[in-house]
């Protein structure tokens, strides 16, 4: 393999392996090797960075438009680290021909977002490229945020731990697919596109261990990095999986598993087990936490790996994501 | 005109006409709004701010590649903003398709540039989107830098105060030219694409009172920039234009006009007329400032103008880049 394929994308193993053959061995720093959603600065302690590039497409969907997306997964992505988020960057890359009123209409997005989210875009790039050399929009954020003494990283994850999900899984990666493919659900599905830094902010606890927001590669792809990283194994119970029952439906329809199913508002959390009725029921009093739920646990031995036990009782190992789920989800 | 023209990404008068009526009337916030290039973080005052994204066509070039360009023009933004370069998030955009070992050589460049500029790459993130949908790579640096008293802004810029640049002029937009149009010249020309930060280090004095990068839209279009921030004119003499021989006949053989032309390696550097000297001496000294020269003054009235005193002794109004030069320059 020696080209770029769009699994190098999915956030999945092979781009993985792209980070560790690639980017790593030729940038590899203290910082950069962590490969958190957000890092910590040398000599800056109390600033938290994270960037984040958007391809979404399309760039307008049920729930959401990629200037929102963009806002929230930079937004999210210092949320989970335990930063407050407090200032963005917006760098955009037009194709020739993109209609200004589309490009209005995605800046108003950002603009909202930011100011739901309460960080302030504060400063900004722009370039344009011929008509054919890219798809409409791309949009980079780079968020800024405030390291507070949340102490929430992989390590201080432990057998015991309970796994807490802040919502149902797969909307937004079922929102995209169907207004790709011109799927009609009987209720259509919402992408759950939302800055959560808020919802954090209402739930957290010292016993938080870790937060992750499982988009790219979703709950699956997510927990497989937190095991690794934890050195834990972590079991899944199939009947505890929070899912719309369009997503239900859709993902038996299409055959997709939701466990690898894009989110782009949701938080995955492991607790203490002697917090976890606390923190869930804090998750259920703000309204992007209503369908929070416990949706495993976290067990000794096993290092790095995720068994999901199904409705019929048996188990099986739930990897990490293989190959490009659905490109351009973000 | 209700479309995204390549004129929206020349860093002339289409591009700032979409920061005022578009980013600015959505996002706008005091710290958007100064239109620099970098912004102090408020609350977080020793920390400055820039981003940008890298379009360049071809990734390859005499002098550089897109991600050494990646790291410069970031790099420099900062250091011209008066603040020391001290961290980069990268961000790439991947074509299906792109040869690894192309993006290796990137990568590569990314590396040897930030440990010239003393930088390091401390978060980044990788999309890949699929075959036609971008042109094989683009990448997204954001810096962030140490602010220093260093008090370089348009608004200290005064009648009698002396132009300067720290090199030939138009080397970066022929060498992307030639190498996209195939021209071959006597004595090839290499961008000048290099970090700034080192060279102003050596030569900053009190007496600065304002840096730019002129990257795209050229020594015109950035001059025309802080006449209008600074409300004076200022008067360019032709015959102090210092331009490499084969950049020179390459703009008379393309009807080209060098001021007009991306630089990617030099500054512009307003100063108090009694420490001219002694900054062209430092300037000088280092490797990147060998050709430094005075260009031109500042001068009362004529607020916002930017004249040129041509070879013939005439005088000619040089304008904001109008429209496209050329697209993708950076």
């Amino acid at each position: 393999m020696d080209r770029i394929m769009l699994a190098h994308g999915s956030g999945g193993r092979l781009s993985h392996e792209l980070i560790l053959n690639l980017f790593q061995k030729h940038l590899g720093n203290a910082y950069l090797n962590q490969m958190n959603d957000a890092v910590l600065l040398p000599g800056l302690e109390q600033i938290a960075v994270s960037t984040d590039s958007f391809v979404v497409s399309p760039l307008f969907f049920r729930g959401g438009n990629i200037g929102k997306l963009a806002v929230c997964g930079t937004v999210n992505d210092l949320a989970v680290s335990g930063a407050i988020p407090k200032f963005i960057t917006l760098a955009l890359i037009l194709e020739e021909g993109l209609p200004i009123e589309e490009l209005e209409q995605i800046i108003k997005s950002v603009s909202e977002t930011a100011v739901e989210a309460g960080v302030l875009v504060v400063c900004g790039d722009t370039k344009v490229v011929e008509r054919g050399s890219a798809d409409r929009i791309f949009i980079n954020t780079t968020g800024i945020g405030y390291v507070t003494d949340r102490l929430v990283e992989p390590k201080r994850i432990q057998p015991g731990d309970e796994i807490i999900i802040t919502g149902t899984i797969g909307d937004h990666g079922i929102a995209i697919l169907s207004e790709r493919e011109g799927l009609e659900f009987q209720t259509p599905v919402l992408s759950d596109c939302a800055p959560l830094n808020k919802l954090i902010d209402t739930f957290y606890l010292p016993g938080v261990k870790c937060m992750r927001d499982p988009t790219r590669g979703g709950v699956a792809t997510t927990l497989n990095e937190l095991a690794q990283q934890a050195g834990v194994g972590m079991l899944l119970k199939e009947e505890l999986l929070p899912l719309l029952p369009s997503v239900e439906s859709a993902c038996e329809m299409l055959g997709l598993d939701p466990l690898y199913l894009a989110n782009e508002g949701k938080a995955l959390v492991i607790v203490a087990p002697e917090v976890a009725d606390e923190v869930l029921l804090k998750m259920q009093s703000h309204p992007l936490g209503q369908n929070a739920t416990r949706i495993g646990i976290v067990q000794e031995g096993k290092s790095g790996l995720v068994l999901l036990e199904t409705f019929l009782g048996g188990k099986r190992i739930v990897g990490m994501l293989e190959g490009e789920h659905l490109p351009r989800i973000c």
